[in-house]
């Protein structure tokens, strides 16, 4: 199984599946990093034998990047392969309905598209001191492409999501967890552990119960495909005018998506009107 | 009043109606602490003399354990005095909606259904080192089915209400108040005094603002009947099967709905895999 | 500009526009209040030069009081002139869809109205050990109007909203923030500071990217025109009856809307049955 996958490692224990996202230099979600996630939503959706999936990063400063700016068009592109439409949001959007229960286990940088596909996981947990989060399309000019302005504005209301959306800002886990963005914060030694017994007790639970729970939750609190649609348009449509590319470009000049410089990209990302 | 409670406890100062849960051996929802509850509900439908209920529990052990699994058709039969229907979750809905403010003292464990109970009060208050909750039906296969994944997501946001109601976990008072389970916990000593100050301030409101409040606050977050009948529908097809009732003898086996056993519920619900 | 405002006190950095309340002698939300919000809602809406608003108070005590409760008419009819409408609630709504984003800085006290202008605003910071906060208009057997239950239950969720808006009481700085009624409190000397740069950071994105953020977060969390008409109406029908003036006399009488007797509003909300 594992051979078939560029980007990604798999490690299976019983009905949990490790999937280790590894796309160096940096785990841009890219063309190959969508054509992946592909591939295990496809194996999740059976609901068997994995009940559960842990996602992890072999990066230990970047858990997925952000999208690569640069092939917009073609990770898109990939995506269509699952749902029809050239969307990252959709695609995160199946991942929130896969039959398998899917946690985040996050000890590094998740920005952007990497901050939306853990908010499409069912569950989100991180390491003090190692993982960041950062919702910062508004940067250039762009919501949240991927669903992210709909999972922040109901897990942290909306005040809190204004901050997040708008400031671009850069958070650490603590403030994470205290804003309902992660369910929890661990010191980095503590979370592994914890994970992995949380996923061997759901992997106990009757699937079919897990699968009722799943359902009626995102009953609930998972937002349309027309409203994920919508987001993904924007940002499509938002990215490519000439005012968005002009910062993109600039962004880039000035670090962004270069794996050392863009450790603060805080700071690129304030600085993009100089 | 209190000769016609088999399992209630009630002790009326002002406007304020305590009732205490007291039904030996350990608080399980069956059909005579239904059938009190019904008749409490009628009482509070009236908004007087009672403007604010305190529900307590008289076992240090148990605030009300979950429903008793030997009865479920039983127990449901009761509720349906009040609503016309055989289903927990409408008659918790309907004490959601009932005139009297409703707060829950929690100093003990509130698994299942007793979680639920206290989800349809209006306010949670809880007593730090004492307090448990649970959501755990999927251990059995199950969704809740008294209205708690309404009310989870709704408070908890989803991240954190598929924790709770995927791992079947006890969670401890501090953690509870950190996910927005409950409102506040508190040291023992200081919840009692907390809660009658609480009560004793909301009964010098004018019962016409208070109860305009509840309408306004119900309009906005109180899910529809449709939705807590579809829980409570999927709750009571899913325990008929056999894979659940073969659950629920196994449970019962290694302790569940015995007093001293299901203090750690935790472990039993487990180990029903193995 | 400045010259044109009674109760405010306006001063421009850049694409950032400090709003200061100064409204003698203790910042009642009254005709004159209301009509230099008006104003200001007028340039917000434009988006430009100001792409960001900061709200304080030159009030060491009051950040807004709460309504003028003798002249609810009178400062109703000011807000018609921005949407054809006397309702405090429908101008706050407006002020929630402004193009500008705006940032409440709160050192002071925001109770009833005070606190439900604060709720429209995008994002609110407040002052450790001197912000203080109340929804309390159900001590005078009202339902808050000016949105304010539309918010505190989106965003603390029922338990902690009925709680609130139920006790009518005063809620500190740290209190607010665990609730999530506030993004975050901070030490007196570090709120200014901290909101400034904020600020400075907000101005920085581009204009457009900010908009659609507000208009994707306010399609799914601000309430319809509706439901805030409905608060509206509510109290304003609910404040001209017998019962709801009798407590409004008794509470002047007894220091309401006094400058210094009103620090301790939570005593005289507490009194008014005696």
């Amino acid at each position: 199984m594992a051979d078939d996958y560029e980007t990604l490692d798999l490690h299976a224990d019983g009905a949990i599946l490790f999937v280790t996202i590894n796309a160096p230099p940096m785990n841009l979600l890219g063309p190959e990093l969508v054509r992946d996630l592909v591939s295990i939503i496809e194996i999740l959706d059976r609901g068997e034998p994995y009940k559960v999936a842990v996602f992890r990063s072999a990066d230990p400063d970047y858990f997925i990047a952000h999208v690569d700016v640069t092939k917009i068009a073609a990770y898109r592109q990939e995506a269509a392969r699952l749902t029809g439409e050239a969307s990252i949001a959709l695609l995160f959007r199946r991942l929130a309905e896969t039959k398998a229960v899917t946690i985040a286990q996050i000890e590094a940088r998740a920005r952007g598209a990497g901050n939306e596909f853990i908010l499409n996981c069912d569950m989100r947990f991180a390491a003090r001191g190692r993982a960041v989060f950062s919702q910062n399309e508004g940067a250039f000019g762009l919501v949240p492409g991927g669903g992210g302005a709909q999972h922040l504005v109901r897990m942290l209301g909306r005040g809190r999501a204004f901050e997040v959306m708008l400031s671009a800002e850069d958070y650490d886990a603590e403030l994470a967890e205290h804003y309902g963005w992660i369910n929890r914060s661990f010191e980095p030694a503590k979370l592994a552990p914890f994970v992995e017994a949380l996923a061997a007790r759901i992997a106990t639970l009757p699937a079919s119960g897990a699968r009722a729970i799943k359902d009626r939750v995102n009953a609930i609190s998972l937002a349309s495909v027309e409203e994920f649609r919508r987001d993904s348009d924007l940002f499509g449509e938002g990215a490519r005018t000439p005012e968005v590319q002009q910062r993109i470009r600039t962004a880039i000049e000035r670090g962004f998506q270069s794996r050392d410089a863009e450790i603060d990209a805080s700071r690129i990302l304030g600085s993009l009107d100089n």
